[in-house]
């Protein structure tokens, strides 16, 4: 076999896009699917697969894929299942690797969440080549994370760690969070927690600015964006406002787990110095004095809509790294005991 | 060599603290000196060098160590340093690992900071036993913390990672904190924090208490559990609080690497269900939906006095097995490269 591929698979709330990925990290051929066109989960397999197929033949990569790695919402790695995942429309559990796996004829499979996919895309061909420890932040809808400590993905004893979306950034009337707890981060510094701030702000404050010529119910974080870009004072405040929150969550969790920098991911990370320059600020001015100036602020390297498919890649190795381990334990051999 | 010994040394603002541990984690024999006799570290060393050669010859030991490991305030596990230890008197910077295995005819030392070392010595000889995902907390005079993820104590890309008692608790109007911030955890829920809060209760309010008998300015934790203990409300209010804030803390520690369990560990967690029954409560309420009832509050199950030189005696054995280690890689060989 002179070409191994993998496939790396991005379940999203409304797509599901695949990509035939090569060695080095370049995606040969993608395509997608709509997420949500069947609600029965094995009827989305089949065609998943077919889908898949069509683009393996089209490439001349049938028998080619070593391991399919899948990034998904709610997706836990030690049990390859989706657990209550409110944008999908399966079911509480979905046994996703096991059916994928079975679909292509016994491929290894692999699971994770799509922060933890994104930030495996990252050490593996972005901004984090060759960090061991570095926390990947995604700001998009809510606010996801991926935590790399020794080079490996933070699971937790469940599978499930790493929702630094939902730390609670104010303990007291907090903003209610779709969680239904209240205060957490994800309530102000995700694209909708930006249009919430604009909505507050232009309702308790009276200043001129240009967002009042907008409906106030419809208002979004890109509206806020053009007019912080366009000068208006009211919208570079609500700017401030995200990234002093976000800076100093962020000093919270460089006293958790020391890394070498915090990569900005998603939608609202394009918003470039209008929220890095008040979160570096409030990091710096925040952070314990042993952490002073080493934790870098990055913006991810990948283009958002590959970095899914790649990081999903890259677990794709992993899982066929997996298998072929798995497949040298020689089960049936005692475990020699070490006498003292 | 019939029977193996490390030494586990643990470096205390008034003691240090030395045992010789077997294989099966017993400590044979231990004895301490004073640590801040001497000003120069290397007549520090001196003196900890001879005391334990008489205690290894006292016990038949001699030659039988294969490791050192050592818990000290801010010692760093890459380095083998200490640096800028608030309560050492040998200046900024101490390369205690160099110096301490130089002494000892070069037996290989490890270092870590003491709250590292009472999480190894949990996850070795303690309630952690088995665990690979679980957090320490130390509640003494500071509040510390040794975080476990993958069965590998988290050090950050510094060495100086899980700093949770310098979380912010209190964003606004927090009470200063020994590091020159404010808000911090450890400004709450160490032994003085709840002191400090036993002050401000007795000053704020007017409830009778049987602690308005004490000098107010000189009141410590134990005067305060005592009081609980004999059925002072106020008291007991007091405890309600740090718990409560100990376990807002702690449901946030959790969403980072959801732990199997919590530890609790040092003077303070000694006071039982006053102190755990509110940070329980606290933590099921504010925890992640996901999480709910998973990680477990527990309490240390080593002696004090034992705990910190056992989690060092557990890093010895860690130096041993990473000096055979470097010993057995061939420096001189090129690393062949892999062609696609």
């Amino acid at each position: 076999m002179s070409k191994p591929y993998v496939l790396g698979i991005d379940i999203g709330g409304t797509n599901t896009v695949f990509g035939i990925v090569n060695a080095r990290g370049h995606i040969v051929a993608s395509d997608s699917i709509k997420t949500k066109k069947h609600t029965n989960f094995d009827d989305y397999v089949a065609e998943l697969h077919e889908s898949v197929e069509r683009l393996l033949e089209a490439n001349d990569a049938k028998d080619k894929i070593q391991g399919i790695g899948i990034g998904a919402p709610n997706g836990n790695y030690y049990t390859g299942e989706i657990l209550n995942a409110p944008n999908l429309p399966w079911g509480p559990r979905v046994q996703l690797a096991e059916k994928v796996s079975r679909a292509f004829g016994g491929i290894p499979v692999a699971v994770t969440n799509d922060a933890n996919a994104a930030a495996l895309g990252e050490m593996t061909y972005g901004a984090a080549r060759g960090m061991k420890d570095f926390i990947m932040i995604t700001l998009g809808t809510g606010v996801g994370s991926g935590i790399v400590i020794n080079g490996q993905i933070v699971y937790g004893h469940d599978g499930f760690a790493g929702e630094l979306g939902h730390v609670i950034v104010k303990r007291s009337n907090g903003r209610m969070c779709g969680c239904g707890r209240s205060g957490c981060l994800e309530a102000y510094c995700s694209a909708t927690g930006v249009a919430r701030t604009a909505r507050e702000f232009l309702e308790l404050r009276t200043e001129p600015s240009t967002l009042r010529n907008l409906n106030i119910d419809t208002i979004t974080s890109k509206d806020v964006y053009d007019a912080a870009m366009g000068g208006d004072k009211l919208a570079k405040e609500i700017f401030n406002f995200t990234g002093t929150i976000l800076g100093e969550a962020l000093a919270d969790f460089v006293a958790f787990s020391s890394p070498q920098a915090i990569i900005l991911f998603g939608g609202l990370a394009k918003s470039g110095d209008l929220l890095l320059k008040p979160i570096q600020e409030a990091l710096d001015k925040n952070v314990l004095n042993i952490f002073k100036g080493k934790a870098k602020l990055l913006l991810s390297e990948l283009k958002e809509s590959d970095a899914a498919v790649l990081g999903a890649s890259a677990l794709g190795w992993e899982a066929k790294y997996r298998a072929d381990m798995a497949s040298q334990i020689p089960m049936s051999v005692d475990t020699p005991e070490v006498k003292e």
